[in-house]
């Protein structure tokens, strides 16, 4: 697979962003000649399923500006700093988010959302053993906590009702290792 | 819903790349402050499941510069024109990207990848009656077409070797379309 690496020649730096750090970078392709490669820095990120026992999950609500919708999401949010752990970020998150803590986190899988122009990994973990805690958003961030039965969110996903990639994805994978292991 | 809505008040154009359109805008959020969100215009793309008759499945391999790495992929591409019909960039991407056509495309569903900073939305296709036709890559890209059993492609999914998001999002989604109606 070595045959396809494409190797950086130069690197700009175009936006130094609140949000987006994006390079343009000059690379030498496979058959030696030169290409420009667009790409976004990204810190990457967790997702986590908050499973109770009674075998309900928390999601949230949440408009999302770039699409301009809402949309149900599984708590997720970006990893502060590059040696931060990512269940740590994963824990922190559910709770800002959703005010609920978890006392048992299981990593389900990693995962690369945008290939062709980010970085982005998502790690992926599903959390139990939830108790209250204490919910504190950011500043600008709004969310509404939605609490279903878990089995009704994997529907919701497989009849392609949840729309964001991610939490679609993160709900197949708690079902998946909730099958396996049952 | 959409109490949480949040409405733009200005934008600014910050990159017109070559692949990369990047904006920053003011929003009013919906605690009437205002917010800064940047964030990626993309025209959205089709992604696509060739599942031959023998119960085998075309995937490629290809190096991805953002990440630095080379993905098990389902072919797939960005539409190119606004009013272009997602199933027609299936067929084109498959054909110029494995060289093989199909007969039938039947729609799976359609995804955000990246709601953070993207309004990126991928189609989702399965596509059967494969046929011969003609690999034609565009400049600079370079694949390795593979084949293998769907069952196996489904399985690295599950185990989380299948790394790209909406490859492994594929293959869930055309595994339970084909169960369903199984």
């Amino acid at each position: 697979m070595s045959t396809l690496t494409e190797t950086p020649l130069e690197s700009d730096q175009l936006i130094d962003g609140a949000l987006l750090k994006v390079y343009r970078d000059t690379v030498q392709l496979p058959d030696k000649s030169t290409g420009v490669r667009e790409w976004i820095d990204h810190p990457g990120a967790s997702a986590v399923v908050p499973l109770f026992d009674d075998g309900s999950v928390l999601l949230i609500e949440q408009f999302r500006y770039p699409p301009r919708r809402t949309f149900l999401e599984v708590p997720a949010g970006k990893i502060d700093q590059p040696d931060e752990d990512p269940a740590a970020v994963a824990a922190r998150e559910l709770e800002e988010e959703t005010g609920w803590r978890a006392g048992a986190f299981t990593k389900l899988s990693s995962l690369y959302p945008c290939i062709g122009y980010s970085n982005e990994i998502i790690h992926f973990f599903l959390a139990r053993n939830l108790t209250k805690g204490t919910q504190d958003l950011s500043e600008g961030e709004h969310v509404t906590v939605v609490r279903m039965p878990f089995r009704e969110a994997v529907q919701r996903a497989q009849r392609g009702e949840v729309k964001d990639m991610k939490s679609a994805m993160a709900l197949t994978l708690a079902q998946q290792f909730l099958h396996a292991g049952a």
